[in-house]
């Protein structure tokens, strides 16, 4: 057995707390392989691939008619990376014995995992199949938390509604609803952001997030600041331009990390995506990205707050040396898993070795799956093992000449023990 | 044999189509090695190396002489992936039987070749050996294209002297010459453009290419627009500020791009050059760049043209992530080849990687060989298919589990199949 | 014995001559180990991964003190590449014999050390151990360079001050003191430039060197020009501002370019930091960067002085396609080394790579070590030599089909005949 192959056994029987995923935890788990190909990285592929957008989201089609106008474009992805997720959770979670899966016999997992989706223990075998025993949530600030297990689904505040949407009508209504007053100004305003901390701290969050385009550079703007209220007031009354947007969005942003900061919770940042650039693609398959932006847009919140941990993902491996040497440098700043467009072996093994080269390991995150449904957590945890041995086994044990012993505990402190400690304050 | 050895021998025996070259269809093959050796990629980095640029483009010399010349510096790329072109070539064409080319035997190499170049069969024995069956070629906008095999040899209209240099008398001349009437407004340029594509449609063109600035940001100027009309017209005056240039730049391009939807033709870019970065350089050898650029420039004309296929080339390796988001995310988008200062081992490699993994199969156009000459179509599809039947041994095989069949049909397409499929329409 | 091994080997007993290091040619070696933990590199990333900057750097504490306290922290980085430096230090230089230093043990290590350091051919040992016959220097401009053996240590004249605090009266003050005048005007600061230059000549300076932000941009500023001296006024008053500053700047480094143009000086740039990112930082851990910089900037300067060569390093690997691209075309420019946050393996390992593909092989500077202290030339060119085997292995050997003592050959060029040939004309 090879060196790597002992390494990934070790780490594969590490029990796991998957860091960051989009799981409804009042449907963690899928219905019909529908909801595993409906999945946007499936949908958005499908359709680069020749499909037609209405094709797939033609309102009323049953998951089988869905699925199976899927397969008509899906043997173009059948090389890929998002592919393989698919095969490797058929043959692990539903017992598909095939090598691959196409128009000949997608209908054969259809009914293998319908079959094994309509057993109550469904949501439970998964999880003791993926050996996931927490998983942190994406939650919109208006959650009520009070009807799911918070320590199986484990609340994270999810914030973009509040620092890049408060100039939609809903958004406001949403948060007047979820705190019982109307904002008219800024100290209602930070005193509603504070009332979503307080119920999310009751209900144990772990951490705040929140998604941020390339061209944000977050500045102090201070609690009391008059022309802060004077764009919020024109925000609030439909009239304001893009400046004034920009300063209640750098005002509410100051706020979360002062929140954080007060409730001791780490802020996950997610840098570097522009929302709809392509607006007429499938849902969820419209955002993409301008690479050119730095970590030193965000040195002014590092300075500003060294007590809050900053686990930071980047959606381009161009940016991740930087993430790497902003890690070195800073206390306060951690390097988070493998994000989106840079959730590919390509670029993950790149990453990752350059973050094992060179940061503290109790400042590394390895992995979350970003999942949206719990059948995914497997087949990418997997993935990310694979590479993780692979680099420990290449870095760590044969160019370092550090023993397997080490390398398996460095394995599982970026797989488990990070997560812990950070998140948990399990050091 | 290796896995990898064996999957190169299976693409290796592939029949091509070159979709971008700059052969000179009335002189593709080379006179003497001095025609090879004067490629740019060998005066420049002899010249960068050393060599005074008035040395190698003395007027008059003899092409024993030049080649003698460069022989002088050419010691100093002997490591170099541009020089193993060079040598592979030799052995493949020529018969070339030694190890090592260089000062003390180059005489040798430069006897066997012109024995060989001078064989009336010599262009059909290169394009045999070479397995090609066709090549594009660059043709420019006034290009007769009567007076050889179309078939063979595949018009591309190249279209960087209309975008970027019409404000010069002699490309106006030009155009007038090709289309039989002076440009003397907006509604007459597009008039002449619509000449040139109608008569690059009969010669049964397969291409529009353009090579664009990393600055380039294109977008929709209307057919009859005042503002554009006026930029034209002190443009014709010699009169244009850079302003009133850029305008025209994108009037044009918006155009060639409809003419393209109109005609079905991908349009080719060629993303990220700046030219005569380096003035005194030698001939061809003075084009550099600024990496800062972004796919996110061309987002509006991804949108604007969702029929128009726009396979994509990029410059350096940095962008290359974007290229592969963006092919993931736009049907529309193609990745293309690897271009110039990425067409070497190690960025092929990395690049290539990302590709497979995530963009769909039917979307990457594996390689094409820029040459000039067509002795340099072999060693450069060779070192391609040696790194792309090494990436799919590793990545399809080793890492996927997929076998080795498949991995030898994915190539396949990449090598070929999406070049049918993408300009002949031959799914 | 594998082939990477028999050239590592090979490349193992080559003389060096380390073309850039802080060593202070008064103190060149170490009196403790707390010498060697105090490198900012330690101190940075036991304070990142979690010991504040008071532990570490409190007054009066002794060299023991000092490295107890960093000890209890250095666990967080004992798989770090940096670490590896010192565990190889102590193994080859102190003779110690176990497999890791930490907590338990680090004061065997002291005790071995000081031993070894105390004896009054620790200097020549260390040198002898590392094959290191040559090293340079980085002096500043004031440096009297009349008080050490000006053979072994190399001088090297550092402009960060000249360039960038002319504006600080301390810095006027040294600069009067150095050349005996005072500087009121553009005319007598060349000349005080001069005589810097004069001075250094004196002692065999071999090359000019000095550290850039991202947003240096240099452009002429002729010698006399109405509008710099304005600007030198301000500074001189104390009245200026940034713009100010920043010709004064141009204007220095322009200078600076034509003086090591009269001198034959090669002139090291060490582009793309920025100074004090995180200010509350540990001494030396405060400086971070900005990737969003081009080497295009530099085209005027490369243009200008053609017969200056320019070593150059860049901070970040994503800059380093655009260095091997201008070094391919500009004769003047040369990749020099593994700069600071790019000097770890992954990306040492990629970028050259890169390099040998496609750069002459007589401008590629293979290595510097960048040390405070002798001792950490060995492990440091060790690591590099390591990653060289391999990558020579790999590209010349097993894809370029080129002889292992071809491969061995190219290596010590890059490691000892280039710095030989470019700092002292030894082609």
């Amino acid at each position: 057995m090879s060196l790597s192959q002992t390494i990934f056994d070790a780490l594969d029987s590490v029990p796991l707390v998957d860091p960051h995923s989009h799981i409804n935890p009042r449907s963690p788990a899928s219905e019909s392989i529908a909801d595993l190909l409906g999945y946007h990285y499936y949908t958005e592929l499908a359709h680069s691939a020749g499909m037609p957008r209405e094709r797939i989201e033609e309102p009323g089609i049953s998951p089988k008619e869905k699925v199976s106008r899927l397969f008509e474009y899906l043997h173009h992805i059948n090389h890929s990376v998002q592919w393989s997720w698919f095969v490797e959770l058929a043959r692990e979670l539903f017992g598909f014995q095939g090598e691959t899966i196409d128009r000949s016999n997608w209908e054969t997992v259809f009914d293998l995992a319908a079959t094994k989706m309509s057993e109550p223990t469904w949501e439970d075998e998964v999880l003791r199949k993926s050996k996931v025993e927490r998983i942190f949530l994406t939650n919109d600030f208006d959650d009520p938390l009070d009807d799911f297990d918070t320590y199986r689904y484990v609340p994270c505040l999810r914030t973009d509604d509040l620092v890049f949407h408060l100039a939609l009508p809903q958004t406001r209504e949403r948060l007047a609803k979820a705190t019982g007053f109307e904002v008219t100004k800024l100290s209602e305003l930070r005193h509603a952001i504070g009332t979503l901390f307080a119920h999310f701290v009751k209900y144990q969050v772990r951490a705040c997030a929140i998604s941020l385009p390339p061209w944000f550079t977050p500045r102090e703007v201070p609690v009391v600041d008059a022309a802060a209220e004077a764009s919020l007031q024109r925000v609030l009354a439909g009239q304001a331009n893009q400046a004034d947007r920009d300063t209640v969005s750098y005002w509410v942003f100051w706020r979360l990390a002062e929140f954080c900061q007060d409730t001791n919770l780490p802020f996950d940042l997610m840098i570097g995506v522009n929302r709809k650039v392509y607006p007429t693609g499938v849902y969820q398959g419209q955002d993409l990205y301008d690479s050119r932006w730095s970590m030193i847009q965000y040195a002014d919140l590092f300075n500003s707050f060294p007590t809050v941990r900053f686990p930071i993902s980047v959606l381009a491996s161009v940016s991740n040396q930087e993430l790497v040497d902003y890690a070195w440098i800073f206390p306060n700043v951690i390097a988070n898993g493998h994000w989106w467009y840079s959730n590919t072996p390509t670029f993950i093994r790149h990453d990752l070795r350059a973050r094992i080269d060179a940061i503290p390991r109790n400042k590394i995150i390895g992995y979350y799956s970003d999942a949206y449904k719990l059948e995914f957590i497997l087949p990418k945890y997997r993935m990310f093992k694979r590479i993780l041995a692979n680099v420990l086994a290449e870095s760590i044990v044969c160019e370092r000449g550090l023993s397997e012993t080490f390398a398996v505990e460095l394995g599982t402190q970026l797989l488990r023990g990070n997560v812990d400690a950070i998140f948990f304050g399990h050091e």
